[in-house]
């Protein structure tokens, strides 16, 4: 069997899901007549395999769960909207006149993003931007479970190094997380305690993502609870502010630059 | 990273679509508490992946296609419905008031063809089911693209000798399949190209079912013109007697027993 090749998978994901939305454009047909809503498949290494749609990557504000409406309140300033996708609430942030950048390291997403309106857009990584730019914020913006981007123990005072220094004085962060550890799934309560004995966090999920013939490599995306992050946020330029968790089990964290 | 395990991947996916749809029983949650649509995940050979919403296999007959509605209009006397899946046409069938038997391998798929009320099931092979079954049919319904269980040049004759044996004197196969070739998607224009060169039929899908930690093996599954179609039939106990193409790419064909 052919292996799928590694590309821009959640570009063109986010391409079709937009010409679907639209009706503009290619897009993926059933039987060649019916339009075929956009499925997200991401691969855990325990061997799961979810498929989910795409479409909500692309949901206008009335379609938003209550939790980023309330993350948009919590924004100071310039702000840098890390993994900004196809740029579902920079765009808004933007609507609003506030000064948004928008960064993914997806090519085809921040078309999308372009295609939709947001002007302000960098594709990089957060740590080579961290390297080059001149650019400072006042708020990083982590939605749609973008916390995950902490990946790791390891992974996560690199990445909140390199957001600090991208931070003006004052800065914070908003990131939208999700507590795992609710779950009563035997699917993943199994992994949870697959992936502590092997010395991992319980929600670090080793997984990639695949659309049509492409894959991305395995990558670490951290789905933790709030004790779990504080214990990350230890010895970073950042504490922990204040968690919002009324839609429990999603939360929104705040972090600010602890001077 | 581990392999899926083999199994009931086609049964545990509608029994999980079919507590989705009624809201009864436990289902797999988004984040522990959203209920997530229940989706049909394809591997093919080529490395493609594809994503669809498996709720379709339980829909009422009010959402069908018109050539679903046409097919049962085809129906005469004793039914054998291959591959019945949740049942859902048999059901209707037998709403009807017509003798109607439905077969499939997936204990699973049985199950909740058996709680939406089929009350005569089989679960097992066509090949063996011929080999040891007394009952005869008038009628065998292979729809949902079940024309599909067809495979291949070699399986097709073996697969239709076994409907012949079921068969009583005058019984017609009423199958639904799809013409691939009206594509201009280059992923599946050189897909059929690769299987020709490799001396398959062009549309003879070599693929796997996942769903979850599940897999099935890899198996083909034919999707044919109608001229290939007859090319197939030649030899074997049936003739093909008429196309229904109104909604093409889909048709519905009706095979008689040649005497």
């Amino acid at each position: 069997m052919e292996q799928p090749r590694i590309g821009d998978v959640f570009g063109e994901m986010i391409r079709d899901a937009y010409a679907v939305r639209t009706g503009v454009g290619p897009r993926p047909l059933a039987g060649g007549r019916v339009p075929r809503p956009v499925i997200e498949v991401i691969e855990r290494d325990d061997g799961l395999i979810n498929g989910a749609p795409a479409d909500h990557y692309l949901d206008e504000p009335h379609e938003w769960q209550p939790h980023d409406h309330r993350a948009l309140g919590l924004v100071r300033g310039a702000v840098l909207d890390v993994g900004t996708g196809a740029g579902r609430t920079a765009v808004e942030l933007q609507r609003r006149g506030i000064a948004v950048t928008g960064l993914d390291i997806s090519p085809g997403a921040i078309e999308v993003a372009r295609k939709r309106g947001l002007r302000d857009t960098v594709l990089n990584t957060v740590d080579t931007y961290a390297a080059l730019a001149r650019a400072r914020y006042d708020t990083f913006l982590l939605l749609g479970n973008n916390l995950g981007l902490l990946e790791s123990r390891q992974r996560a005072p690199v990445l909140l190094a390199a957001l600090a220094a991208l931070a003006r004085p004052g800065a914070r962060i908003v990131a939208q997380g999700t507590d795992p550890y609710g779950t009563t799934d035997p699917v993943h309560v199994a992994y949870h305690q697959y992936n502590r004995s092997r010395g991992r966090l319980g929600g670090q999920l080793r997984v990639r993502l695949r659309y049509r013939l492409l894959a991305t490599e395995w990558f670490d995306y951290l789905v933790c609870s709030v004790d779990e992050l504080e214990g990350l946020v230890a010895g970073t330029p950042w504490r922990l502010a204040s968690i919002d968790d009324a839609d429990r089990p999603y939360y929104l964290a705040v972090l600010e630059l602890a001077r």
